[in-house]
């Protein structure tokens, strides 16, 4: 394989392997940019473009005048019919999760709000902006749309727990189905200061729209994973005819 | 709204609803720097980073001498219950989709593949590389690793078609599972050479695990996605009781 890459991504690869097999666990130090020269036989500006892609892509992370180090691990997000149990997924992976309410205010429909929630042009929807922290780390930064006929008064508590458990609870609403619809954006301003990452550094955005059983829109969201802190697992099975 | 938001993000969300609203249209070329300053009233700069962010997050596209236009749809991957029909999804979106085949060799598994594979160290793996496209523009690069047991002697035929479909119907191997684990990176020299895109530019990685209906693992895959061109989309459904 070796001969048709480049040696920074060989050693890229080789290292994400080293991560990737245990060889370097989850908060140990690696071996020194020289070490990693020497055992490598390659210059230094080779293995440190290797190292700067492994910390920007979030394996590894650089303290100040100590070292390298393998950073935690990313926090997963099931996409597999699992409701909105943010805080049970988060702590299955050994992590406490945490939601906060940014502002919940109510506003008049505009255009993309009329597509997405089947609604009229200035009609009453709920704002709802809220960020989701893994052990103290913002991992995701969300503004969910519900319109006020759907769900009149939501609470700071309701959109604090499960959404989506409050939504059938209290309001007799019963998401059924969810369409996503994921792409890569940069973080702009107000995504950056919620998730505390850099300007511009690469982000899952996500776009949902929720329908109840009768097939009406019930919540219209807007989601950004910091790309460094997040992975999704995505399990499928496939009939035999179809 | 506008309060809580930069300027910048701001106009860019508005741009961003002006294509998504299609007021402005695939293919469409936009007002000029100088006229979107005057209608929204802000500087030269502020529209620039608006633009700047667009572009690089492929909605639209500077044509030198000429100005901005709005860039073709990204192609859809949908992540629901669909086996590796590449070339009919990307049919459905008006594209012509094509898969070229790279290279395809016999070799030894590594830990990685000992581990996503159940096989044994220096088990013989093929490994097929190729390069899917969309309108011939590259959209996704893929290493897949199937045992050599599993379905000996695959060609370039079956690489070039369907490779689930080739398991079926020429080695009776059925893909009943996948488990796809999705993160961002950034693309490396042999990515960005293979997709086109510039080096480091942010890409979907998804790495899969595909199983038969007996648990046994038949396939392993690394594929790289340009995140300017593509995006996902997930349905998912759920029950009432669980």
């Amino acid at each position: 394989m070796k001969k048709n890459q480049s040696l920074h991504a060989y050693i890229k690869e080789e290292l994400l392997n080293r991560i990737k097999t245990l060889e370097y666990k989850k908060g140990d130090k690696i071996p020194t940019e020289h070490e990693l020269c020497e055992d490598f036989g390659v210059s230094r500006t080779t293995v440190r473009g290797a190292l700067d892609q492994l910390k920007l892509e979030g394996y590894l992370i650089r303290q100040q005048g100590k070292g390298t180090y393998v950073a935690e691990k990313k926090v997963s997000q099931i996409l597999t019919s699992t409701v909105d149990k943010y805080i049970k997924q988060i702590e299955l992976q050994g992590k406490e999760g945490h939601i906060t309410l940014l502002s919940i205010k109510v506003i008049p429909a505009n255009e993309i709000l009329q597509q997405s929630l089947d609604v009229s042009l200035n009609d009453p929807v709920q704002r709802i902006e809220r960020v989701r922290k893994a052990n103290d780390a913002p991992t995701q930064y969300e503004i969910a749309y519900i319109p006020w006929d759907i769900a009149p008064g939501i609470t700071q508590t309701h959109a604090e727990t499960s959404l989506y458990e409050s939504l059938l609870n209290d309001f007799g609403v019963h998401v059924a189905l969810t369409n996503e619809y994921m792409e890569i954006t940069l973080a702009d301003e107000i995504a950056s200061r919620n998730l505390e990452c850099e300007l511009g550094s690469p982000c899952f955005y996500i776009e949902t729209i929720a329908k109840n059983e009768k097939g009406v829109k019930v919540e219209f969201s807007r989601s950004y994973f910091r790309g460094d802190k997040t992975n999704f697992m995505i399990e499928r099975k496939y009939p035999y005819s179809e």
